[in-house]
């Protein structure tokens, strides 16, 4: 299979938006909960997750719909998330993505709210969805709370918030991020995998993978708070540096966070190797990720 | 089966304090996530939807103990809707049952945190349970999302926040307590009887059982706010007119209000008839809750 990765990328976007958008009508709300629901779910995000989730089945010859239902759960909670996280009593961002946040376009109650319904309806959608088994929704269910729960995403987003009080060292930074963006990416191409028919090892070789790729992800994100075009990364440059964050470049000088970032895109691909996966798909979206410049 | 139903009641809340705990000290989260948690799930609730759905459970010879793990799921998720509500951005209060609410235990974002992981747990809880089948962890997730979903308790809250500008009537302040504090009241019956083996066709009739004992305990919740007794319902007398709170005793005056509870105890009583149920605990219940003084 011969694909060029940003093609690749564009069509799987518009496959999962369109589906989208029917899960979105299909949930009878109070509008204005709908509209605040649906304007986070639609503020420009590259869907990531999703994405890499369909990779993931694909890479063990599943069909890429297959997922789709599964995507768009966690695409809902990766959306609850950062509404909560630009929350005033927590990071207190007025922009996200150049568009106004949903608690400054809305209010802080309904911000509130809309992030409850997001996370809560997310499991609606894989306990409702007709193509997987009972075994498998309650598999994925699991997974995904396990993966933002309170030892999952909530207690990295807890640990960034003291982080920014009393400053970290690089092992305590890397627990952070495997925790607040580590999960969701390693549920996304693990439960990928597991849809796409993935034996144990080949998912254990994987969740190894997507930790490293978690972290590569968030090592470029601090670096192009640094060095990026604020146009293309949707947000002034140096924004972290006023937030007071922990970031690797702050830890280990820019260099420093390069070759930091150098050393897990080696153990990502080491790590993939035992996954047994014939195309390069995953491989070639590593690279992608440690080089994107938004 | 002769029981004194505040007996009953007391021993129902004791095993089942036992049994949160250990799930509780389970949970790998940071400490100040724990203790949030913990804090607001010992702070002195009734427990009344777990000891419904134990009650809803030996309704139909089931054994108590087996809907414990999903009670436990349904305090996690009520408590997380109580800690949100509690909110500055929502309804703003400081004291709960006499105690701080979480926010001003802890701080705001702990408090958001505390009640995203509550909600996440709860989920994991069920998925996890070893003693229910793939089939009914499904059917248990489904429910519990549903209830207290965007389409249930979140709607439920919105709907209440803009009640407070606008006013309403008494059908909108009716569906605005079905849904807000009715689904998970509905749900703990429900799921009770369907844990127990009742039949479709009897859980039909609970769901309409349930719905209106939710606006009994609502409507009795609103009595006890103008003629209760502060040391009893851990809050001063009066406290909805001063948020401005849509009431039954606003709405039909107090003894208009009082009616209406009588009408819904008659129509709670006339569908649990269509359930089969061979011992009262249910029906005594009812009268319990329309009578209770806290």
């Amino acid at each position: 299979m011969v694909v060029q990765l940003p093609n690749y990328i564009l069509e799987r976007q518009q496959e999962f938006n369109q589906v989208l958008e029917a899960y979105i009508n299909r949930i009878n709300a109070p509008q204005r909960l709908k509209d605040s629901m649906l304007y986070s779910l639609e503020a420009g995000g590259k869907r990531l997750r999703p994405i890499l989730m369909m990779t993931s089945c694909e890479s063990y010859g599943g069909n890429a719909e297959s997922v789709l239902p599964t995507a768009i759960a966690l695409e809902f909670v990766h959306t609850y998330s950062l509404i909560h996280d630009d929350l005033p009593a927590m990071d207190d961002d007025n922009y996200r993505r150049g568009k106004l946040t949903n608690h400054k376009k809305f209010d802080e109650a309904t911000a509130i709210l809309a992030g409850d319904g997001l996370l809560t309806h997310s499991f609606t959608i894989i306990s409702t969805d007709p193509t997987l088994s009972n075994e498998q929704k309650v598999f994925l269910i699991q997974k995904l709370s396990e993966a933002s729960g309170p030892e999952g995403m909530v207690a990295g987003q807890l640990l960034d918030i003291q982080a920014e009080k009393s400053g970290v060292e690089l092992n305590e930074l890397e627990k952070i991020h495997r925790l607040k963006t580590g999960q969701l990416i390693i549920f996304a191409i693990v439960s990928g995998a597991y849809i796409g028919g993935a034996t144990t090892k080949q998912l254990e070789a994987l969740n190894k993978f997507a930790g490293y790729l978690g972290l590569i992800f968030q090592v470029q994100d601090d670096i192009l708070d640094v060095t990026g075009d604020p146009d293309l990364i949707g947000k002034p440059v140096g924004s972290d540096e006023n937030n007071f964050k922990s970031t690797f470049p702050k830890l280990l000088g820019l260099e420093g966070a390069k070759k930091q970032k150098q050393l897990y895109v080696d153990k990502a691909k080491e790590a993939l190797r035992h996954a047994n996966i014939k195309n390069s798909l995953l491989e070639e979206f590593t690279d992608y990720l440690s080089d994107r410049s938004y």
